[in-house]
């Protein structure tokens, strides 16, 4: 590993962390008295940042590796700063539950420590949601379309954050591509604000739900989550505005330059929305045929708000879904491990995965069928190279050993199995609530020290796809080079 | 797909099963009411058989897809056959329970629908586990040593038929592999019964327990399992034999010609052991820190007899363990998951790929690091081959994913997550027993016809490895030749 350059690296992804922090900061001066806790955990942060930038990082270059390590430590480095606000307004005194909190939200999970929204100071409240947007598509990648000086390097930072076992590049150049997918994520965050200011939401409601829709994290500034709103208005725009976050942002790019073959011919997109379909029908169906359920607006705008809000991997919540039927509940399990699609802001293994997993397995049996016959698989009428497809195969395998090493470490809380499987899978997946005690009306609170950190790595692991974090563990990485 | 050649070899085996139906129909005859219905039953399937035998299948070239073909084929007309006893006694009266306890016992899972194991008919007890016995090593390796004259395409049989990725023939000739396995199995369960009779069990419970232990199918006579003996001595001598059958059946002919080395080098046998020294260790260590219970031979004992039953994919039971803490329970869940070694009677996905999907994984790391070398993955010492690195990756998916989809089903019986996800876990891992209400004293009973004609499906998946059920799915198969 190159340490100048990763470090480098790591003072300016800080550098801009203390800069984002200046909106809390004035809303924190303006409302409240959380105003000095940002004023101090922001000089901190720009200090440290800017020590490290006094390493020489330019001219360097960079390998796969360098770019590999530099992602996965920025994100632990930028979480362990970006804590600070909680513990010093007093919020979190707990620094394992601020640094919780902070991956929670940079890896746009929203599971929560907080045990109740209403009244936390305002600034904090900004800086929670805050803090998903900016993980939605990549701090690193913000930090590449403010400074591009890393040249051609970067394209490993790229491949490293970005999610998806496939990289589109919009354009030739890597900061022209970041400039674009910021500027869709921008214009979908200030859409949604109108959309929900004219449903009636405030303003800063509006704004805190654009950031953690968007973004597919999840954090609400209610207990009640989008329940307390009590608006089939407002829920359907948010389903919309999380349907289209959980969509490859290159195909709404392509939509947008109206370049509407690619977009229909998307075989991963029609996946998404297959799965959201037939998923929020079965459970309609499931409820429906309990007595406890009518057939009504109520019932489907459920149902498919907790299919989308799950499956985009954000974690809003409009109904207590654990008092659902066993069947309805094993649905929403489903759609949290298959996730949004790759190149969006969701998490989860992706629809892409799912569907050459499952054409791999189809080649797979029909080579017995036919043991000489060389088949490829194809993506969206373009082949896949071998590497690729069984490169996902191991991604899905560690996916599901970190799932129940996750699972394991959170059962010595003693919470029951239901509870330690899906609050592993609500962390690896990045939607933020699980089920049984820890639903969309608990949280995260109660659990221990050991299952709050676990469960903050595999929110990293989720949201970095794997790869980048596991190569930490690597001695000779850390071999100087 | 040849079907003279396959109807042929499906008549073979029905006439084979007829046969062995003969020690169940004496018993009943000499103790009970019971004997008719093995003469009905038995009569019918001779019957069958003979008809089926004669289509020609002589001669005729047998190529993968056959074999394959046949032996999903066989096991399911195996089943269908093999629950007639149960029908005509009047014990099971539903067809559909008749069918879930005979897959249950071929594919040596162990999972009951019977609520009540005293005062059943000593005959039908009897079956039951002979059809765990007769499942363990394969019911067509045994027709294909009795009967030797399917030549060279028998290959075939043995392949689809036998579990593990690597398939090793101790001698050229199957025919005379299959006599050696059958020696030891044989071997095993003599030396079982009489170390049983010596602890003190009678001569018939002895018996049944030595076919279900050897099998690793996990039936017992008694409601309370192995726990109604209340003895440590019976609980260790099982322990052994539990163990001893999920190792594989090469590595026992190994050390019986004295050949310690294999032994000691496989790296499958290592990993075996140490899983079972760790979660025991685990377990002792999270029980005896509750306060509910101490630091004896007792709680040492359930430990290790609870995770070497679940993970050589037994069943039985001294110890309910649905009362221990959530983390000791996800301990036994994960043995389940892992399973015994290739090449035994053992189910779950089995050690040997557990192991090759790590080692591909840290190669997987490792190209990031080191691009342009190209790795081998070695197993005791030899280079496994892509394709069947890859086939083990694709065979992990296809086991969560059918793990996930019998869950589904299950949950709309709305027993819970837990139950649902561990009756699934169960049954594809060939184990018995599952969680909460599912769980070692409860049965499946109470389960719907749906979910039990799927668990049923899940355990044919478990004990075939998966492909050649799947290749049932596929319309060329069908096609005549």
């Amino acid at each position: 590993m190159n340490y100048k350059l990763v470090f480098h690296i790591l003072g300016l992804i800080l550098r801009v962390e203390a800069v984002l922090m200046l909106p809390a900061m004035l809303i924190g001066y303006a409302t409240g008295g959380d105003g000095p806790a940002f004023l101090l955990a922001g000089g901190i942060t720009l200090t440290v940042g800017q020590l490290l930038c006094l390493l020489p990082g330019r001219g360097a270059k960079m390998q796969a590796r360098d770019g590999f390590a530099a992602v996965a430590l920025s994100w632990i480095v930028l979480s362990l700063f970006g804590a600070l606000p909680y513990v010093f307004s007093g919020v979190l005194p707990n620094y394992v539950d601020a640094v919780f909190e902070t991956v929670s939200g940079f890896t746009t999970t929203g599971a929560t420590v907080f045990t109740f929204m209403e009244g936390q100071p305002l600034g904090v409240l900004f800086w929670r949601a805050q803090t998903q947007w900016m993980g939605g598509v990549g701090v690193l990648v913000l930090a590449l379309a403010l400074v591009p000086k890393l040249g051609e390097g970067s394209v490993f930072l790229m491949r490293a954050e970005s999610p998806g076992p496939i990289k589109s590049k919009l354009t030739p150049r890597i900061g022209d591509t970041a400039k674009i997918l910021y500027s869709i994520y921008i214009g979908l965050t200030v859409a949604e604000v109108i959309c929900l200011r004219i449903a009636g939401m405030p303003w800063y409601d509006a704004v805190i739900h654009a950031f953690t829709t968007i973004s597919t994290g999840g954090f609400s500034v209610k207990n009640a989550s989008i329940a307390a709103y009590g608006s089939l208005a407002v829920e359907w725009i948010i389903i919309i505005f999380m349907f289209l976050s959980g969509i490859n942002f290159a195909l709404l790019y392509y939509a947008l330059c109206r370049n509407f073959k690619a977009v229909f011919e998307s075989e991963e997109l029609r996946s998404y929305t297959l799965v959201t379909v037939a998923a929020s029908g079965l459970i309609v169906i499931n409820l429906v045929s309990n007595a406890s359920w009518a057939m009504d607006a109520r019932t489907v705008t459920d149902s498919v708000f907790q299919v989308v809000t799950l499956m985009t991997t954000t974690g809003y919540m409009t109904y207590d879904y654990v008092l659902w039927p066993t069947f309805s509940q094993m649905v929403l399990v489903m759609v949290m491990f298959i996730g949004g699609c790759a190149g969006s802001t969701a998490g989860g293994l992706k629809q892409i995965r799912v569907v050459l997993l499952f054409k791999n397995l189809r080649r797979e049996v029909q080579r017995i069928l036919h043991p000489r016959v060389v088949t490829t698989i194809k993506s969206d009428g373009e082949r896949v190279d071998e590497p690729i497809l069984s490169g996902i195969a191991l991604f899905f395998f560690a996916y599901m050993f970190l799932l129940l090493a996750g699972t394991l470490v959170v059962a010595l809380d003693d919470v029951g199995f239901t509870a330690s499987f899906t609050a592993s899978l609500t962390c690896i997946s990045n939607v933020g609530p699980a089920f049984d005690v820890l639903g969309p009306t608990g949280n995260f609170f109660s659990l221990s020290s050991l299952s709050k950190v676990f469960l903050s790595v595999n929110m990293l692991l989720g949201r970095l796809e794997i790869m980048p974090l596991l190569l930490l563990l690597f001695p000779s990485l850390w071999k100087r080079r």
